[in-house]
């Protein structure tokens, strides 16, 4: 079954914003075994929009447009489904209805513009939008399947969710693919690549994606075949060999986060954390409470971006820091056994470093950052150097950090 | 005149990356003047890469093609090229030689592979790839203008600075874009949109686009002219009337944060502030510091998740919490005082609330967030009810909070 995506803005066009929303509905369809064929993009222009829906359903089985259904941009992907199926806007009192009843729940009085959003095209079917006050749309015409969403993302998601996809379960699918991601950190992608080339030269059916990020590479497997079991065993197999050669490098699988993985861990083991950061400034407590269920062993995070809170907050004497420096070994160690202390947690976790743009220097250059971790019997430090900017810098700080606790937890300290 | 980009790649259509390229390309070809009238993603098929330059040639007049010319994936869009303009590909001594050279200058051998690269369509130019193996193609049929450029991003980007932005501009630009954003928080889309309708009737040349996030909506102005200063003169005229009915509303201008704007009235007015956070978490903290310069201000950050850290560090009385909930007016005003008196800056911010997904309660729901202030003088709190999951309500929190901040430092506490 052809699919095509079509997402709908002068703002995607403009290049004023990043198309996630395609990436995301082509990610799901061909997890649903549809081949995408083309994904356009269109501006807020009708005759274009109309076009590109005709065009659509001409080469596709199953279509998917999202944007242009909000109130204010003049209902311009309604008009053009309008045109394109050759249908009138048909008024639906139970539509209205909700659309009202959300205003109220917010406590914001509904502008008169969007009793627009009670309009449908003739035959559709609304799909409930339970974050936003425009309905989902969905056409048939002969065997066409025709769907226009909302284009805000979060809006857009919970209609595949919900309508869309549990609909493509029992309607479409007739090959099975099967997937798995296995998520590294802590190898770089030219690594993997080298000691994987050889695997891709055997005649298993898994195809292999590497998918690099900050928080690491991500390796897809996929197999698209008409056994289900058959499918599994070749993933099965192929990640063992995977595993036989990177099993400390992976950290989790599929949509599993390091914060995940590493919450369970100290859930299972009853020890509780708090940390103390200064170059990643928050971003690490954020993660952690990311988990639902985080509070169970995530007790407090402190940053001390300035060295006068290192030294009234956590005790670490100025000296140390005016000797050695406030991105150094010793002031990571103590960082990590000062919030231990203060917090009175089982372990205390720090990081200290250069996230620049500015700040570098020879001796200390930009990227370079201190894990402390502190524990009821030790504490250690580990030095990494991290490339890229301010961003990437953070994020790489955030999963080393995560990434530090699981190895330790899993392995114990590092030997050095 | 008209416009079309075409991504070409299965990881662009499966959605396994984001589609940065097209964005990138749609930004400097609108500010060059071109309409852009849609952008076509195509997976690594010959036969689709065709149709899809095919249509791109009758309905635009100038493409841009990324992707698919790197030599690992066989060279798919110097196919489709081939294919589509009916002519045939012609080897480069010059360009192998470059080829080799590169490879030289890098210590790698060049694998036999790469040699492909120097065949180009019949009537081609080649535009010289600093970065990379992969030269850009230029072709030219009747009016026609037609670029095929590598995917990987800065190759890909260097290619438009150096060789297609300037040719452009003696090319095609004939009219000046003037472009200005103006950021608002703190009012809907809706809201905006029912006060600004009257302006688009009029007959100012200025043309809005609406884009709303997270953190509030962005108005795009934008007006096409002969005449750079005619152009100036309307935007300034709209912006002056958007002021009068928005200024509160408006924190700055184009690529201006709110992080920005606070951090530098708090550096102006020589005020220092600490943050305590409980359902952000630490986010509010490392939105400040996103800031180069921010350790000026920005003392110190205390994420008290737990109500233990709540009572033990801000020292809020057990029986208050007990009372009123950790999520109350009182907590939040108490949170800004406890973190303001241990850091001893000049203001204490802090935010207790419920991020959901559980947790939420009748009288508690999801989404409640209590912001707290506390200054020399006095404190004070602010409640809010936001919409969304929980990321949603983090970030929105996030920059209520700045907004807080901002709203006190120009306009004194709220008015309740």
């Amino acid at each position: 079954m052809k699919a095509e995506i079509i997402t709908i803005g002068d703002e995607i066009i403009h290049g004023e914003i990043l198309d996630n929303n395609s990436a995301y509905i082509g990610e799901k369809l061909s997890e649903s075994g549809l081949e995408i064929i083309f994904k356009t993009s269109v501006g807020d222009d009708v005759k274009r929009i109309t076009e590109a829906i005709r065009l659509s359903l001409e080469r596709a089985d199953l279509v998917i447009a999202t944007g242009g259904l909000g109130p204010t941009n003049d209902d311009l992907t309604k008009k053009a489904i309008v045109k394109a199926f050759k249908r009138n806007l048909v008024f639906h009192e139970d539509i209205l209805k909700k659309v009202e009843e959300g205003f109220k729940r917010r406590g914001i009085k509904m502008p008169k513009i969007n009793q627009n959003q009670a309009l449908l095209p003739q035959g559709a079917k609304a799909l409930p939008n339970q974050y936003g006050s425009a309905p989902g749309i969905f056409l048939q015409e002969g065997k066409k399947l025709f769907f226009a969403l909302p284009g805000v993302p979060l809006e857009m998601r919970t209609i595949m969710e919900n309508e869309i996809l549990p609909f493509l379960k029992t309607k479409v699918m007739s090959k099975v693919v099967i997937q798995k991601i296995l998520r590294t950190t802590g190898i770089i992608e030219s690594a993997l690549y080298v000691n994987i080339e050889p695997l891709l030269k055997t005649k298993s059916p898994v195809k292999i994606a590497f998918l690099p990020g900050y928080s690491g590479v991500d390796l897809k497997l996929r197999v698209t075949s008409e056994s289900e079991d058959l499918a599994r065993l070749n993933i099965q197999e192929f990640e063992k060999k995977l595993r036989e050669m990177f099993n400390e490098y992976i950290y989790g699988e599929d949509k599993k986060t390091i914060e995940e993985v590493v919450g369970e861990k100290l859930m299972s083991k009853r020890k509780t954390i708090s940390v103390a950061e200064s170059c990643t400034a928050g971003l690490i407590c954020a993660k952690f409470t990311n988990v639902p269920g985080s509070s169970n062993y995530f007790m407090s995070g402190i940053t001390t971006y300035s060295n006068k809170a290192k030294i009234e907050l956590l005790k670490i004497p100025e000296e140390i820091i005016e000797e050695y420096g406030a991105v150094s070994e010793q002031v990571a160690i103590l960082m990590a056994e000062g919030v231990r202390k203060l917090i009175r947690t089982d372990y205390g976790l720090s990081a200290t470093g250069i996230a620049g743009p500015t700040g570098g220097t020879e001796e200390k250059p930009v990227g370079l950052v201190y894990l402390g971790f502190a524990h009821e019997n030790d504490s250690f430090a580990q030095k990494f150097i991290f490339g890229g900017d301010r961003q990437a810098i953070r994020e790489r700080t955030i999963q080393a950090a995560l990434n530090l606790i699981r190895l330790f937890m899993e392995y114990g300290a590092p030997h050095n």
